[in-house]
C-alpha cells in the first residue's frame, strides 16, 4: 500500500530539537471584507510560534510594551513556548492597522506605530543560544546578523525579509543570505531581490546568493520550492471562505519550521512534507481574525485537512503497486 | 513499482472516437514583452485543434475569409484534421489585435474586426454529426445550441464561454450549460457566472447549473477541477520564459479534450490525466508566438515534459510500495 504522507505530524518529533523564532509581536487593527477587529495580538513571531509550538519546542525572542495583554502569552506558555527572550519594556507595543480590499489580496496600511519595536535589540537568553533551528522573521538585516552571531551554531537557519530591506539594506541582507539555509519570501520580493521577473529565474538567482532552498509564496495560489536540483509546485489549500489573511505567511513559515525542527536534514521528502504542513497551517490561520483559529487548533484537525489536501493534489495513481 | 502517469499519451488512443471542435479561426496581431507579430493564424478552434490533433482525430467547424493563408490548413490536414466544416467565404477573416502588459497577464485589445465571423452559422458536415465528443469553444450560445441540435448524440460535450455572453446572453447560456458535461472557463468568468467571489463556491454553484465537471483556469497559477464529489488542484508547469500567452486557454482545452476523446468515461483518473495533459500542452503553447511552437511539437517532447512536471508536483512517496 502507498502511504500518502509518511510522516504523521501528530507524532512528528523524531528529534527534540528546539526552534528559535525572532521577530515582531504586535497589536493589529484589521479590517477585511468579513469584518473588523481592534488590537488583535499579532506580529511575525507570534504567528510563527503559535503554528510551530503545536509540534515542537519553541523559544521566542521579541519585544512587547506595557499594553500587551497577558492572555496570548499564557496560551503560548501552555503550548510550551519559552518566553524568556520576549522582553516587556516601557512604552506601547508595535501597532499595525490595515484594510484588505474586496479581492482579499490588495491591502492598504492605514497606520504603523513602531513604538517599542523601534529600539528592539534581540537579546538571546543563554538557554536559547544553542537552539538547533532558527527562524529569522522579517526584521532589520543587522539584527538578523546579531542573532546569528549570538548563537552557538544552529544546524538550520531560515529567513524572511521584505521589500523595505531589499531596497534599503541590500548589502547587509546579502550577508544574512550567505548564512541562510532556507529563504521564505513572496513572489514580488523575490522579483525585487533578484531583478528577474520570471519566478523560476528569480529563485535560481537567489539560490546563487546563498540559501540552499528558496520558497516563493504566491498567496492563495500556493508556492514554489526551488533548490539547486529540486523543484516542487505546491497549490494552496482551497477554502470556501476566509476571514483574515493577516499572518498567513508567518503561519505558513511556522508550519514549515515545525517539520524542519522535528526532522533533521533537508531531504526532498522532509522539505516537501514541511511545505505541505505549512500550507495546511496557513489555511487554518486565515479562517479566523488574527490568530484566533490557531489558538484553538488541534493536531487532529490538521491531520484531517492534510489527508483531504493530499487527495486533492495527488497526481499519481496508487494502483500498480 | 509506481507508475507516475499510467496512460502513455504516445499510445493514448484506446477508442477511435473523434473530437468535433467548433469555434473561431482568426488572424491575430500580437504584441508581448517578447516581441510583435502580425497576422498570426489563431482563434479558439485553431489552437484547440492543433493541440488535440497530435493525439486524436479532430473535425473542425469554423469560418475563414479569402485572406486566410493555406499553410496552417495544410499543417492541420497533415495531422489528420477533417476541415470539411471549415467554410471559406467571401470577405476577410476575423482579426484580433492585442498588446500584453509587462506582467504578461493584463492585456489591451487594440482592435477587433469580426469580418466573416459576424455571420458565422456553424454547418456540421454529415460525416461530422456523429462525432462522439464535442468541444464548443467560445461562440454565441445560440450557435452552440444549434451545433448540439445538429449532432446525433455525442457522449461528451465540453464548453467554453466568455464574460460577453455571461452578461449579455445568460438565459441561452444556461440552456447550453444544461446540455454540457464539462465547462472550462477562467476564474473571473466563473465569478461572473455564479455571482460568488470564492472560487470553490463559484464552481459548486456552476455544477448545480448542469455541468458534471467545472475546470477553473487561473492562468500561470494552474487550475481547479470541481465535480460533485471531486476536487483536484493542478499547478501550472513553471517556465523560465514565455513568448506569447495567446491561445493558452484553447491549447489547454485541446489537450484535455484529446484525453477525454481517447478514453471513455469521466473517471477521476481520466479527468486528472486530461487536465495534466492540457497543462503540459498549454506550457508549450506559450513558448512561441501564436501557434508556432504547437506546429512543431512532438509527442516525445510532451512526454518528457510531463515526466518532469510529475516529479515537480508529486506529493506522495513512492517508497512503501
Amino acid at each position: 500500500m502507498l502511504s500518502p504522507y509518511r510522516e504523521d505530524s501528530s507524532t512528528m518529533a523524531q528529534s527534540r530539537d528546539r526552534l528559535l523564532v525572532v521577530g515582531s509581536v504586535a497589536l493589529d487593527t484589521i479590517e477585511t471584507p468579513a469584518g473588523k477587529r481592534e488590537d488583535v495580538p499579532g506580529g511575525s513571531a507570534l504567528y510563527c510560534s503559535l503554528a510551530a509550538s503545536l509540534y515542537v519546542p519553541v523559544h521566542v525572542v521579541g519585544v512587547i510594551g506595557e499594553d500587551f495583554p497577558e492572555e496570548p502569552l499564557r496560551l503560548l506558555e501552555r503550548r510550551g513556548v519559552n518566553l524568556k527572550g520576549l522582553q516587556r519594556v516601557r512604552g506601547k507595543t508595535f501597532r499595525w492597522s490595515g484594510r484588505y480590499h474586496q479581492d482579499w489580496i490588495g491591502r492598504d496600511t492605514l497606520d504603523t506605530q513602531l513604538n517599542v519595536f523601534a529600539d528592539f535589540k534581540p537579546a538571546i537568553p543563554r538557554e536559547s543560544t544553542d537552539c538547533e533551528v532558527v527562524f529569522l522573521a522579517n526584521i532589520q538585516p543587522q539584527l538578523q546578523l546579531d542573532v546569528l552571531d549570538a548563537m552557538t551554531g544552529p544546524r538550520l537557519v531560515a529567513l524572511d525579509t521584505m521589500n523595505y530591506w531589499i531596497k534599503g539594506d541590500l548589502p547587509l541582507l546579502k550577508k544574512v543570505l550567505k548564512r541562510t539555509d532556507l529563504l521564505i519570501i513572496n513572489d514580488e520580493e523575490a522579483r525585487q531581490l533578484s531583478g528577474k521577473y520570471s519566478l523560476l529565474k528569480a529563485a535560481r538567482e537567489i539560490v546563487a546568493m546563498g540559501p540552499k532552498v528558496v520558497i516563493l509564496k504566491k498567496g492563495e495560489h500556493g508556492c514554489i520550492v526551488v533548490a539547486k536540483d529540486y523543484m516542487q509546485l505546491i497549490p494552496a489549500y482551497l477554502l470556501e471562505d476566509i476571514e483574515d489573511p493577516t499572518g498567513a505567511g508567518d503561519t505558513f513559515a511556522g508550519g514549515i519550521m515545525a517539520v524542519l525542527t522535528a526532522h533533521r536534514g533537508l531531504s526532498d521528502a522532509v522539505l516537501r512534507n514541511a511545505v505541505i504542513h505549512g500550507t495546511i497551517m496557513a489555511s487554518f490561520g486565515v479562517q479566523g481574525f488574527g490568530p484566533e483559529r490557531l489558538n484553538s487548533l488541534t493536531v487532529e484537525e490538521v491531520e484531517t485537512r492534510k489527508r483531504q489536501y493530499l487527495r486533492w493534489t495527488r497526481m499519481t495513481e496508487a494502483a500498480g503497486c
